[in-house]
């Protein structure tokens, strides 16, 4: 990393060091270009294991990685904390918290949030799960809710405080959904002698019919039934209509007495004013065209979660998954530098590598193209992948030695109120993010 | 662990987890007594390794034990987290912020807060650093104000945010100025290439003439001489005026320019209300007798940095150290279980395993006894202490792999702002603590 103009290269500003970013500035790595990355975030965060830290099975900083460290080889890189404010195409700069940074060539990298379909209640009564301070705010509230069940002498208020709602039935639904039935059956008796396993009750709301319904019939099934022996009650084919606090209201007329939601129903691309209202399509996601460049931009592109490459072929763009990100992320390294030159760029082809999902120990699910898996290969295949797309020696030793140590005892080492979760401070560390 | 009382059983309150309250409770083990620990946080925290993880080098989970886990085969302990408002020693009670909690026998077990003597102005500026949120405060505010320098374009903002001030050199703060030296001599060249190592100042500002002034000349003189080899400027023999948040004025004249300002120049004991204040002696602490029992009382008692063992032999008590914490624990156990029984308490007598200061790779002292040795051997000894006081095999491992790690390469993995630090936020946090 060197933060040294180089004149005569052409600078490429990228926004977000997600998996987009992070795979776009790898592969830029010693060509005749500036990078800049900027992230709000020092670190890049590894968004598929953030339901561990949430409950408790992993340290916050196995799953985040400090963006200097990974780039501390990279002489035409500079990395710049700091939160996009605007795109001013027009003067091929952006604004941002620490002032104006021009480009030749700008990158959105930016990523999605979660979706209240504009909810300021559900917002605010629910919580998200989509980076590090959101996870550990998600540990903190379902330790703080044990801690007060155990002296709470209101059977009414005890319920609510065991029941635990996820809104979603996705790949994040499960494995959070799963990872807190396992807490109920393997960590409550032990941790809390007074509290009964059988009151702790973990829900999934899911408006489609059937759970990890982006996945094949056959792993929707067996994951069904995996939650359902890990006692997780699950409800299709419903939506939640409202939650005060402590009525969840479905709309098939049922309310669930909870303390405790999290949403995991969806998400919607999040990115800095100055875009044409135009160019945003479903999800909140900006079109781009086969090359990741937004429509109607010459030098503006977009890739990851955000961008939606819209064409005959992926008439609503592809899903917002890591593979994607990371594929769309070096194909557009190689791109830039051909546009650089003056070449053709390569248009953007998806090569689906398949999608797994865990629900618990030696419960998972696979669709690998046309080969499908579950149970136990399913999970160790899990596990494998994951392990490996973690950066640094040092966390992929830790994260294996505690799940070597779970897959034992069950008992992750990490429950931990690192900071008291209320309301009214998480809405403004969120906010400070 | 169990929260059903047992009706015959004398309950014995102990309040708070760290090193006293938890030798405490683990010698009640099966013992005829009901135990309730209450403490603030759900972990205990391994204070001593609380500098590694404000400098980037250990995960905050890996010194935070979770306290219902450490006690998970207690039948007779229960745990609450809750802050001690009041002691009400006429009625048997304490007052806390989950209702009243009766006793029959009291343990003040609270430690000792930093200690800024009164002065708002350093306690609003400066950092203390007893507690794993702030530790993660100091960590953010070392990593914000070096973001910052990178983007600093006056010389005199960019030399205050690369300014580091320890006030006091005892071990608290020789550690931490040892890990910041060693930080700037061998990470910020690799993650900042644009900053000038040289230019990253790192100070020590001790009142008494020598650093490490509880331990012997020799290791003082050694601990000097590590310290200046790291490059770390030490001021002896002067004192801290004030410190307006850009300047610390010394009470020599010198004005050093700087926006990172730790406070480890003392601590002060911290409990609850409701202790007569005639019971309360130098540095914040209660005076007990050679029992740990409160002067006065007959059934409230205090171990561990809170407390003062005043005798004709320790005229001052005891030092604020985990040894002197773990002994008490010990005794005081053994000493409430006589009393019970009705049989004479033994008095406390403190057996000194000696003290040890690490300073930087290979640089500690170690004074055991009169055998005194400094450098590789003294440096292994420390690590093999540390390493085997943490509780679990799991951190331990962790922690071991780290230190390996960073043996070769100074380089923690763990230089991650997981929340962002404002002077506005950390006092909430603190707060609510």
């Amino acid at each position: 990393m060197t933060d040294q103009t180089k004149a005569p290269c052409k600078r490429i500003v990228i926004v977000g060091g997600g998996f987009a970013g992070l795979e776009l500035a790898k592969h830029l790595k010693d060509k005749e270009v500036e990078v800049v990355l900027v992230d709000r975030h020092n670190y890049h965060t590894f968004q598929p294991l953030l339901y561990q830290v949430a409950t408790g099975a992993l340290e916050a900083e196995t799953i985040a990685f400090p963006i200097r460290r990974i780039f501390q080889n990279h002489k035409n890189l500079n990395f710049r904390l700091a939160n996009v404010l605007k795109v001013i195409s027009d003067r091929k700069v952006i604004e941002t918290t620490i002032g104006e940074i021009p480009y030749d060539y700008l990158v959105l990298a930016t990523g999605a949030a979660t979706n209240f379909f504009g909810d300021k209640q559900l917002e605010h009564f629910t919580m998200g799960m989509k980076s590090v301070p959101e996870a550990l705010n998600v540990r903190s509230m379902i330790l703080q809710s044990l801690e007060t069940a155990v002296i709470e002498q209101d059977p009414v208020e005890k319920e609510e405080l065991m029941t635990f709602v996820i809104v979603g039935g996705g790949p994040t639904g499960v494995e959070l959904a799963g990872a807190l039935a396992e807490f109920k059956n393997h960590i409550l008796k032990k941790d809390y002698p007074s509290l009964n396993p059988e009151e702790m009750r973990v829900f999934i709301v899911e408006s489609k019919p059937r759970v990890l319904g982006v996945m094949s019939e056959e792993a929707s099934a067996k994951a069904k039934e995996y939650l359902e022996k890990l006692s997780v009650i699950t409800y299709n084919s419903v939506r939640v209509k409202s939650f005060d606090g402590e009525s969840l209201l479905i709309n098939n007329g049922e309310v669930i007495k909870t303390r405790n939601v999290l949403w995991a129903a969806g998400v919607a691309g999040e990115f800095p004013e100055g875009i044409s209202a135009d160019k945003i399509v479903s999800g909140n996601r900006i079109e781009t065209d086969k090359y990741n460049r937004i429509k109607g931009y010459t030098d503006v592109f977009a890739i990851g979660d955000v961008a939606a490459v819209i064409t005959p072929g992926t008439p609503a763009g592809h899903p917002g998954v890591a593979q994607v990100a990371m594929q769309q992320g070096q194909q557009l390294a190689k791109n830039l530098l051909a546009i650089i030159k003056g070449k053709e760029p390569a248009p953007f082809k998806y090569n689906d590598k398949g999608s797994m999902a865990t629900i618990g120990k030696n419960k998972a699910v696979a669709d690998i193209g046309k080969f499908k898996t579950q149970g136990f290969r399913a999970w160790v295949l899990w596990c494998f992948v994951h392990l490996f797309s973690l950066i640094g020696t040092r966390n992929k030793i830790v994260v294996f030695l505690g799940w070597i140590g779970k897959y034992f005892s069950y008992d992750g080492a990490t429950r931990i109120i690192i900071r008291p979760f209320s309301r009214e401070l998480m809405r403004e560390d969120t906010a400070a993010k």
